[in-house]
C-alpha cells in the first residue's frame, strides 16, 4: 500500500508524529481528525486523505488512537529501527548535531566524528574523541555505518562523497552547500541553510 | 511580473544562483539554457519555464549573460540590501549560524546574540559579546532588527515569539521544533532538522 505515496505525503508524515507526540506527553489517548486539524491548521479531509495512503489508521467516527497513530507513522518513518551515522566536519554545526539528544531519543546514534584539522583531531566531543578523516573508509566498514552527515565545506565534501560511495554507506544527511553526484543507490538528504534564508529574504523583499 | 509566481519556482532560486556563482567564480560569461541545464540535472525547459516568470533573463539563442542573470535572481531573492538579525539561543547551532560567514556575504548581519543562562551571558561569540535574553525587546526596537533566528528549544520558542512580535519583528527563521502561532504580518521560516531526517530515514526504510 506504501508505494504510491508522494513525496508531499512523506513530507507532512513527521509533522503528524510531532503533533502526535504532544497528545501522547498531554495524555489525550483519541482524536478526531476534526479537533486535531484545528489543532495543525491543515482540512481534516487533508488529515483522512494522508492517513488513508497508509489504510487509514482508524475506524470512522471513532477517532484515531493517539498511540497507536503515533507508532504506526514512526514504523514507516523507520524510527522502530536504530540507525547509526558519522558525522563529518567537527566544526559548530557538526558540533551542534552531535549533541543534539533528541536524535538519540529518535534511535539516530552518532558513532563517530571525523576532521581533517589536526588541531581538533583528538578533542571530545560530548562522549566522541575527533577521528582523522584518514581513518573514516575503515570506520565505515568496520562499524556498519549507514549514515554520514557531511558538515564541512563545499570544497571538502565533493572529495569525501567519494570515499564514503566507496565504503558503502547508504546515506548522506548533507548540509554541504553542495549537489552531490552520487549513484543511484546512495539515498541523499540535503540541508542547504542558506536557501532557507534566502527563502525568507525573498519574502522581505515582496513585503517591502 | 513577479505576483504570479509559484512556491516551487521560489525554492528554486537560490539553487540557480549558486550554480551562477560558481560559473562567474569559474570566469563563464554566457551560457545556453541547454549547458545550464546539464549541470544541474533539469531539463532545459524546465529553465526557460522559471526565468519567463521574469521576463526571460536573455535573448533567444544567444544564451544567458551569467553575471546579469546572477545579479537579476539576487535582487528578486532581496539580496541587494543588507539585512540585520539577531540570534536568539547561543547553544551550539546558534553559536554555529553566529560564524557562519557566508550569510555575511549574502548581506545577512548577525548584531546581536542573546541566551538566558546566566553561565552564557558575557562570553563572546566571534566579536559579539552573549547578551541576557532580557534585553532583546529594546535591543530589536532599538538596532531596528529584521530578522530574528530562533536557535532555542520548544518551550522556550513560543514564549520568545510573543516577545519578537510585540517587539516588532518583521521575520522569524525558527530552527526550534515547534509551529509559532504568528499574526499573518510576521514572516516565518521554518528549518525542523529532525524531520529532515525522518525523510531520509524514510527512504532507509523503504529500501531496505
Amino acid at each position: 500500500m506504501a508505494d504510491k505515496i508522494s513525496q508531499a505525503v512523506i513530507s507532512r508524515l513527521p509533522r503528524y508524529l510531532r503533533y502526535l507526540g504532544d497528545l501522547k506527553d498531554e495524555g489525550v489517548e483519541r482524536i478526531s481528525s476534526h479537533d486535531l486539524s484545528i489543532r495543525m491548521h491543515v482540512t481534516a479531509s487533508q488529515i483522512r486523505q494522508d492517513f488513508n495512503h497508509f489504510g487509514g489508521f482508524g475506524q470512522q467516527g471513532y477517532g484515531y488512537n493517539v498511540g497507536y497513530l503515533y507508532d504506526e507513522i514512526g514504523k514507516i518513518l523507520g524510527l522502530d529501527h536504530k540507525h547509526s551515522m558519522v558525522i563529518i566536519g567537527a566544526g559548530n554545526l557538526g558540533q551542534a548535531l552531535a549533541n543534539y539528544m533528541n536524535f538519540e531519543k529518535r534511535g539516530f546514534f552518532v558513532k563517530g566524528i571525523f576532521d581533517r584539522n589536526e588541531e581538533v583531531i583528538g578533542k571530545k566531543v560530548r562522549n566522541l574523541e575527533i577521528q582523522d578523516i584518514a581513518n573514516l573508509e575503515s570506520f565505515i566498514t568496520d562499524n556498519q555505518i549507514e549514515i554520514a552527515v557531511l558538515t564541512l565545506p563545499k570544497a571538502g565534501a565533493t572529495e569525501i562523497s567519494k570515499i564514503l560511495v566507496r565504503s558503502g554507506i547508504t546515506a548522506i544527511w548533507n548540509f554541504a552547500h553542495v549537489d552531490l553526484d552520487l549513484p543511484d543507490n546512495v539515498i541523499v538528504e540535503n540541508v542547504h541553510l542558506s536557501e532557507s534564508l534566502m527563502k525568507l529574504s525573498y519574502k522581505l523583499n515582496r513585503k517591502k
